[in-house]
């Protein structure tokens, strides 16, 4: 078996075991696309819990199989909730997902985001400007402390991001999936270029928060690279199909979220990408 | 009349009296599928209104001719806001849901459940786990000091579940509803078993969330157990005309507010479901 | 070149620009329709962007092009925020909306709403009552004292706002929307009268959001007249062609966020509006 097929194995048996035993993943995750993210996470299996309080964050790491953790809305309570949270990932050995969000703006968003660096998440999920800006942070190769950040846009392209989530992955050995046009993912050896889905990914809200939930949900179940690449394939594939059956974003919402449910582990395995070293 | 013939009546008339006077019933509610309630409450035929601050839920429980409080996602400063909302209820002689969404996670929502057993709600909704975990907080039969919750999901049958809806309506001489493939609706004398709906409302987030939204409206215009069984009926019918429309979650949500829309009264007082007394 | 002629070329120049420019706007709104908002933003050619603590709320009013501030569900953190936000935008020299989403519920709110008189918004969008009771607030013609805001909703119809609109639009020079069945938008000189849409827009929660949020997108590329006109014209040409499409709210959202997407530049400044000199 080649590595590649050894993947497509690993792929459909992450999708079919979630499909059947639907995992938990908690979330600590911002208010524009909560409602996004949870039913995301429904749609390929898993089941959604979310909460803003320490002691309930700590109760979500505890009973799920991996948490997703998204800086998109911060609050006050933040301050608390988040350092317990990965605290308490470490202490049980438990995989998260992190997903910088806006990286650059505020001071507890960037407390936070230095922070996490001692707390190594598995799978670090953000369009190229953020993955680029975390490696800043981070002071990691491919990074720069410049952040090209605009709200939640990417201004940069995904290929620019490359050295950084190459660097980041090595730091975590886990993986870093960088999501745009192409998206990108990466374990720092292996790097995966992925292309499909569709342009109206980028016409909503939620987007990329959907993927990192996706990803966490993957990630109670297999490896950081092999579930960050299995979100990005799902995710391609919806995208793809219902960009076929809409001319427009809302739709296209809805056939997306139709679509990533309808997916089977095959149709996901199957999916189209690129491997290089290196 | 029959007693059940009766019922069917009162069912009619609550709905009709909803969609010709728009109550209004203000939520304190989690913030995962704050905005499916809204669309609920409005969909039936009333007016949405969502605070998290103390004074501004004194102001919507005085305004409102119900409430509907979800425990979803904790804030901080909801050790203020629930205790005075709650306060006011009794003070006002106003009906209210209670959602003890996640029944077992963290400090804060123990302590306002276990205050909450003095100030009565008016009807209670939750899963079976979740019943069985409340009237085992407020040391009522049925109940068990061990929580099955997982999360926001039940690990639980409904019917395991009788019990303990049984002895909470009791308790609060009010109405209890346990969600699942199966609902019940008891006032503590009688349980009616709903059947039908769909399995999608388990595959979104926010079915029941949305279901108790509902009952809150209807709760302006009726009895306890009448507000429930109705808003049950509405659910699981306007659940089965949905799902002939769809084979997948995110269009099923859409139908499903549709068809909450369009069911008129006497679709909903016709909808099938059994009584029993206990 | 008719006044007329003049001012749908304008409108004609802003869908355009913004479709070409995608500029961002941040917005400080509430929980229940931040994601309508958001993907509305989106729909017509913007950036969206969320915050809730101070120093992010400042950040966002530096790097956007307008802001979109809605009093919807308050957080305590807001009492910091706000101020902090508006007198940015003052010293930035930046444009913004304000919604005075259940002007007269809770202290916080009507504090922040006094506070916000000096800090003259560019564009203020309400219903009925909630612009009559901003009137009152700040001691402006055409106010009351008298709250008649029930919970979100408007009982008063839009023509008995009119004087307040204009006497708010003259405090602010700025424009004031009044949304409603019929919605008006005045700069305190003229006032447009815009017909079409739909009923639907009121049977789903945050249409009023969503029009705010559409404006403060068109505010970054126009004065506050031609950006509220576009947003209402927008809306309503959006509404007519969705309600052809649909017979129920929840598509009706679908269909409506779809024709905001999909109307051209011509589309909107095309759509039929009255002028009348106040």
């Amino acid at each position: 078996m080649t590595r590649l097929e050894e993947i497509r194995n690993q792929i459909r048996q992450t999708v079919a075991d979630v499909k059947e035993t639907n995992p938990m993943a908690g979330s600590i995750t911002n208010s524009v696309t909560i409602n996004l993210v949870a039913n995301t996470q429904i749609a390929v299996g898993g089941s959604a819990a979310m909460v803003y309080l320490p002691d309930e964050g700590q109760f979500l790491v505890k009973a799920g199989g991996a948490t997703y953790i998204n800086m998109g809305t911060m609050l006050p309570i933040y301050e608390e909730t988040l350092p317990l949270a990965v605290k308490t990932l470490k202490i049980e050995d438990k995989p998260w997902v992190l997903d910088p969000v806006a990286i650059g703006i505020g001071k507890l968003r960037t407390a936070m985001l230095k922070f996490f660096k001692e707390y190594v998440p598995d799978i670090i999920k953000g369009n190229a400007s953020e993955i680029i800006a975390l490696a800043g942070l981070w002071q990691l190769e491919g990074g720069t402390g410049e952040s090209k950040v605009r709200g939640v846009d990417s201004t940069n392209h995904v290929d620019e991001a490359k050295a950084a989530a190459v660097s980041i992955a090595r730091w975590t050995d886990g993986a870093v999936i960088v999501s745009g046009e192409i998206d990108l993912v990466t374990d720092g050896e292996f790097v995966a270029t992925c292309r499909g889905g569709s342009h109206f990914l980028g016409k909503i809200t939620g987007g990329g928060c959907a993927l990192g939930g996706a990803a966490s949900i993957y990630l109670t179940s297999s490896t950081p690279f092999i579930a960050a690449l299995t979100a990005v394939s799902a995710f391609n594939l919806a995208g793809e199909r219902a960009e076929e059956q809409t001319d427009a974003p809302a739709s296209f919402q809805m056939a997306f979220l139709d679509e990533l449910y309808k997916a089977t582990p095959e149709d996901i395995a199957d999916y189209h990408f690129e491997m290089e070293e290196f």
